[in-house]
């Protein structure tokens, strides 16, 4: 009897998680028993990656060893920068730098040794190094000097920190907080795969983050949350030229891309079919960030684009329920606090890595292989032939 | 309504595919068409490969071509060598090293340039460089100079060569080509499977091949064919020094070995009940090594431990249809040409990646996204509490 083939294992649980739950028809995402909107917006990174370390939040003093140690942990081993500097020198993309950086955190002097570990320690070293290595690797790219990284700054301030070499506005470090918060994890996801057939062949968390490191840098899953503001300009652009507001402006854009079969980047998403719960704490985020570092002109023309968008697209598609997603605000948030559309995988890589190695260490707990079956098409019964008879 | 859990997807078919099939029942694997029995006796490595690429044996010209280019893509780049000495001087294991220096085959100067392709031209440059780097790390790791690859040598000889500076017996190579064809590709399995994952993506081959290492170096799945052999040595040792003779001292081994509940290593296979056709195919080129290698004393003693282990094994635990499996052939095969027990792995990998290049071409042509599901069992509705008053 043969089988049915579960083409891309699409609805087939292949375990249990305590780490997150996405329900697409209530529009929430629950991360280890919160809500997003009440975790994402109020936690520092450090305390929602505790929270899926140990399915709890810390004390203060146990928040307080996790930064400390997080902070003496975002060093990079010599060979790591020359390594960096060898990609840089012959332009290889971000993911690329931050794939090979993470695999040689073997080299690091200092204790916990991650090569061949796979604990809590081992974790830490990792989320620490992931955004020192993007940091460092991102200013190599633009000719510049790695900077140091500070131990006396939070991990999401840090990040910043070492990508300007200006300490942020706290609003800004704020905003960061919550859209790493908010991506940390995310149910079920190639990359989070990944790390957990890995690690179930009792393989060390290095390669588990590493291969979802790879994983992550495909345009099917990084996604390119670049294009939801790249429509923003454009509608501001052709505002600015036409004397037209960008409402106006906006209504048009939106129906002549729809008109020529094309797609409106940031609204609907395969399973948030009420609402994306991403957005909405981003969106907040990003109110909250424009109102002090004043560039709220481009926030209040991305909610204008907004607005018009969610109009228009529900009367040219009626039905079709398609809702702001994570990347329209991700690309504005992220744009908001200064970074280049290139370090917006990285810096999703820098979120993702608290719920890789917590699914990583699940995975552990959980010590049974991963491995599915695949259907044999191809020919039968073939003979050997000598290459002089081919 | 819950949906059942697929525990490690056991059984559960995501794909077809045109490269490996393994009949437990039948005790057959069929590589591309061929069954395992003529293909790798009678190929050399680069012709699996190719028949793997392109589901055809190469003519006598495609063949040169693909020998002389893989020849070209030998050479490491010097940041890869500098990754490796950090890692040797810091005692870093093989698979870690080998893993670090395909990550970073993007530094490579030579065209075609790996970093973001994922085609033939990628592949051949991956399979060349496994070996090379495997033989580089274990001569680092042992504190001796990585000798430079010789492109006028096959594959499997250029191994061995890199490995010792000595030319290998062609005996010896013609073993090492029938182990790497043999190990080429078996079906689904996790190492497999996380480079299809990561394909799956669209991300490039270089992220698929360095998950899959990462796979492989986990012990669930890269093995342990030492102990078969070491098995051999003990009971070899025991005769030595009781005087009876080897098939005397295996019984006993066995028997001992049972009764107190442990397991006899290279006896019996998850899928393979009948007969591991790996196994026939390993025992046969390791006859005709040993045969002029002037080892032949381990080999038939090997020969004998198998034998009695078989018989003791059928009594003991009747039913049970333990038969010989890849690892004790392949412990008796890399033994036999110079191998230490470390690099058995590596040398895995060395031919494995001729199956992984093939189905990341493969999934390239299924072009969808592999993306299972979890079922969330972790708490719902905690509320916020700030660090103080936790």
């Amino acid at each position: 009897m043969m089988s049915e083939i579960a083409r891309g294992l699409e609805g087939v649980k292949f375990a249990q998680t305590r780490l997150s739950k996405v329900d697409g028809q209530a529009g929430q995402l629950t991360i280890a028993g919160y809500l997003l909107e009440a975790l994402a917006p109020n936690a520092c990174f450090e305390e929602v990656v505790f929270l899926l370390w140990n399915d709890r939040l810390p004390t203060p003093a146990e928040l307080k060893r996790l930064r400390s140690e997080m902070a003496s942990q975002r060093y990079l081993p010599p060979a790591a920068v020359a390594v960096l500097r060898e990609a840089a020198a012959r332009k290889l993309p971000m993911m690329d730098g931050l794939r090979m950086g993470v695999d040689t955190i073997g080299l690091c002097g200092g204790e916990p040794h991650p090569a061949g570990a796979v604990d809590v320690g081992c974790g830490v070293a990792i989320v620490a190094h992931v955004a020192t290595l993007a940091a460092a690797y991102a200013r190599l790219l633009q000719g510049q000097t790695p900077i140091d990284p500070r131990p006396d700054l939070g991990h999401a301030a840090n990040y910043l920190y070492m990508l300007s070499g200006q300490e942020p506005h706290a609003e800004a470090a704020r905003a960061l907080e919550t859209y790493l918060n908010t991506v940390v994890d995310h149910g079920m996801n190639a990359s989070t795969f990944t790390a957990r057939v890995i690690t179930s062949t009792r393989s060390d968390m290095v390669s588990a983050i590493v291969g979802a490191i790879g994983a992550l840098k495909g345009p099917l899953h990084g996604g390119a949350p670049g294009p939801a503001l790249d429509m923003v300009f454009e509608i501001q652009a052709r505002a600015a030229q036409s004397g037209a507001s960008v409402a106006d402006e906006a209504d048009r854009w939106v129906r002549e891309t729809v008109a020529s079969g094309g797609r409106i980047m940031g609204f609907g998403h395969r399973v948030y079919k009420v609402r994306d719960p991403r957005a909405d704490v981003l969106g907040q985020a990003a109110e909250r960030m424009f109102a002090v570092t004043g560039e709220s002109r481009l926030y209040e023309d991305a909610r204008v684009v907004e607005g018009v968008a969610l109009r228009v697209l529900e009367e040219l598609k009626p039905g079709r329920n398609l809702k702001t997603n994570v990347e329209f605000y991700t690309a504005l948030v992220l744009h908001g606090i200064g970074l280049e559309v290139d370090m917006f995988t990285p810096t999703f890589a820098v979120g993702r890595v608290g719920g890789w190695t917590a699914h990583v260490l699940e995975q552990v707990r959980e010590d049974r292989l991963i491995r599915p079956d695949a259907e044999y098409v191809g020919a039968a019964g073939r003979a050997w032939v000598s290459p002089e008879q081919r």
